[in-house]
């Protein structure tokens, strides 16, 4: 066979392994959205028997020996076809390396451990829970190890949700990004400017419903090729033509469901400008977690929180709640949207102290696998972490360590995803600002388009043959950096909180 | 390995791929229910991949391995396991038998098959259509013939739906039918009474569905363990602890929908009474679609048409459309209800004369399969066949040959199921009066619950262990026989169009 019959071969084979992966994801979806109440041991059932099944798929031998064939003769690839095979690769030896029994075992703990976090969790009884995230912890490095990366196994962890991400790269950021912000963060909280807590009540869900789907529909999110439903918490899911997002209301709580939505809905615009005839193959899903996470920040923190935005749907907002927002006034609301309030919590932390929650985080789990750190010692780590970048200390561990439910699955390496995206998000944005200027005048009149058209062509139609640094690189003519993010923290909540917030 | 083990390892698999099956069952499902218009393509992507992983895992050589072992030593197994090797044998075979070429062949011809139906059917064009469905019935045929039924292929199609049915059989229950049903619609057609056409206008859906709810629950169907939504077609589909019914609303036809939720709420506690740890072998799975048609047969119009269901639910459907039922009397509204009028269109026919279009089509059905009808001279049979039968000459074909969609995709063989199902409701209908003999006393109070109990019991919890003939005899104590529909359709249709109705 020449090399693109193979080519041919293993693509048609690579999308139809994704394809079963995305019905996994539906079930997930399902799940959420539509199962009835006694059904979970049988989709429980179904996820297995899926799984499996996209697991032989995902590990059939033709699939290796197309790779090898290919690899043999790069100089016949494209480059398109080179990224394609590399990513292929590393999908197959993900699919391969792993003893069935590990894979198996692995799934056992990954289960117990959720289960052990939760109890612990609800008890604060973080002793409890110790030797069971320490287990995760050993399944994790054993894993890195089977896939060769032995001596590197955080890296490792962090490359299965950003290929080509290290923890070194990240360490230098971050380290850069701390030294800004923690003082930022500072001088907002002495700042006499107080946003007015709980101004905004008594919105029904059928108006919120009714106001989200035109800001999304407005935004750029496509319906006839996704759609929104609720659940009990927010995601999306899906790709191609079919992205689902989900949301929940509260009806004193306008802004939480639409920032939510924004959020999601920049997820699923990514994921709706991937090439669809590409689908699975790297030129044909999305670049990781990071990137991922600059879309949905750039929609739902530069865009949905700026003053252009606001200017088109602050009137639309007052005439869907005339009585529940008859009280405010125009900056009121503003600094609603943009209230800056260090909290113990992540998820209900606001867009500049969000990051420390992450450098917080990252710095512990990077400790915890050079062994710098013992699973014992977390609770005290993350007291002194939590005091040094917030300001703030938890009296328990629920408030604490116990927050977060990512490690208790095995989910090492994800946290830092979300501040890389604000950093991509931010960078992308003084790039777009400089190629458009008027941009934020256009968002006052709803046009939202070219911000939309020049992401779909420079983010999302490139799927994932660049890597999160390169595309930073190849988009905004340099390398990542914090001092987009922390310029335009500055810029936009300077005016809000009271004088230039310098660092 | 002990015959127990290799059963295990058998049931253990067929679960597996049972529920891959039902995976896409439920992307069917959400097909019409959920999916964004611009979405069809990428979930027929999503479907061939399931459908080739589950042919993986249906085609597994292990299966056959535990297959031949198994039935090398049958006296090792109980009654149980010998009805679930039987069962995994003919999936087995009809998983491994087919070419792979045929099977993409067919899937191709089956497409375009239904796209020549829907043109034909539009354009009023049946030898348009002709060629097509003269492929189908070769492809039918040719796929009987490799899976061993060669002389026997109507036989072959009528199985795949009610496993050990024959036509032969059927050819005596039909014969047998039709001479007493025939005279019966006429006498009906030509009585006096005429049921009060439109009587009913203007019901909300919200309303509707309220009372459906209602309706659905208290006779039986567990919304733990299901749900109902809208869709294009209403149906049923899912099993064990998700079943997931459709329906359609329309405000001038509020029996319509609530009729056919009943009749789906039949089929979907069938499902929900399948042994849940045996769901996917021959004793967690329904006994073939007559079986299926009777459960939804017997709520649908046994009970849901009866005076005691209607002395509970009337005052309660009056109490929700106070208006819209103020000018009909119970005895009209019990008379609308019980509709009878012959019609051309099998799908807009009432419980009498609904069995003379099933005999219709199986009689050309048989014909075609034996040869004495040819494909082209369809339509003129089916032209005599209406006269005769309904007393009706369709005008077009549209109205008469080209109206189902069943024979565009391949499936002949499955009519006789609607029928056989009617007999065998009626026929269960009398042993449980016989067993309960204030059994409409009870509807009459609200309580289903004898009856539900008394076929979860006798039917449901048995799967697939017996074929329909035997699942009869076992529970009524005779042969299955259309005397008892006769007798049913008589005692109920007698009273209200006067007189005794002789055949």
């Amino acid at each position: 066979m020449s090399s693109e019959t193979i080519y041919v071969e293993l693509t048609d084979w690579i999308k139809r392994v994704h394809a079963l992966g995305t019905v996994g994801e539906l079930l997930g979806w399902d799940e959420q959205v539509n199962l009835p109440p006694g059904a979970a041991e049988q989709r429980a059932g179904q996820q297995a028997a899926l799984a499996g099944a996209q697991h032989a798929a995902a590990s059939d031998p033709r699939l290796g020996e197309w790779l090898t064939a290919l690899e043999k003769n790069v100089a016949a690839l494209s480059d398109d076809q080179r990224a394609v095979v590399k990513n292929a690769r590393r999908d197959y030896d993900r699919a391969t390396k792993l003893p069935a029994e590990f894979v198996r075992d692995k799934a056992v703990q990954s289960s117990r451990g959720y289960h052990a976090w939760a109890k612990a969790r609800a008890a604060d009884d973080f002793a409890g829970y110790a030797p069971v995230l320490a287990q995760n912890l050993d399944f994790a490095k054993r894993e890195a190890v089977y896939l060769g990366w032995q001596g590197r196994e955080y890296d490792y962890m962090i490359d299965q949700f950003d290929p080509g991400m290290t923890a070194a790269v990240i360490g230098r950021l971050f380290a850069e990004l701390k030294g800004e912000l923690v003082p930022l963060v500072r001088q907002i909280a002495a700042s006499p400017v107080k946003p007015q807590a709980g101004a905004l009540k008594g919105f029904p869900v059928e108006g919120q419903l009714a106001f989200l789907r035109e800001v999304t529909e407005r935004i750029g999110f496509d319906y006839a090729r996704g759609r929104i439903d609720v659940s009990l918490h927010p995601f999306c899911t899906g790709t191609g033509s079919d992205v689902r997002m989900t949301t929940r209301f509260s009806v004193d709580e306008p802004l939480r469901s639409l920032f939510g939505a924004i959020h999601e809905t920049g997820h699923g615009m990514y994921e709706q400008g991937l090439p669809a005839s590409q689908l699975g193959t790297a030129l044909g899903i999305n670049a990781g977690m990071a990137v991922h996470e600059s879309q949905s920040r750039l929609w739902e923190n530069q865009v949905g929180r700026s003053r252009g935005f606001w200017r088109f749907f602050e009137p639309r907002f007052r005439a869907l709640f005339p009585t529940q927002t008859a009280a405010i006034s125009s900056d009121e609301l503003y600094l609603a949207i943009n209230t800056v309030a260090p909290t113990l919590i992540r998820v209900e932390s606001d867009e500049v102290t969000y990051n420390l929650h992450i450098i917080l985080r990252f710095e512990l789990e990077k400790k915890l696998f050079t062994g710098e750190l013992a699973v014992k010692d977390l609770p005290a780590a993350w007291r002194a972490a939590a005091q040094e970048l917030l300001g703030l200390t938890p009296p328990n561990d629920r408030e604490g360590v116990l927050q977060d439910v990512h490690w208790s699955g095995g989910a090492f390496g994800y946290f830092p995803s979300y501040c890389l995206g604000n950093m991509l998000a931010a960078q992308l944005w003084y790039r777009a600002l400089a190629l458009r200027p008027a941009l934020e005048e256009e968002f006052a009149r709803g046009d939202f388009t070219w911000l939309l058209g020049w992401l779909r062509e420079n983010i999302h139609t490139q799927g994932r043959r660049f890597d999160a640094l390169t595309l930073a690189r190849r988009v905004t003519g340099e390398e990542l950096s914090p001092r987009h993010l922390v310029r335009y923290l500055r810029e936009r909540y300077g005016p809000l909180y009271g004088g230039k917030l310098e660092g």
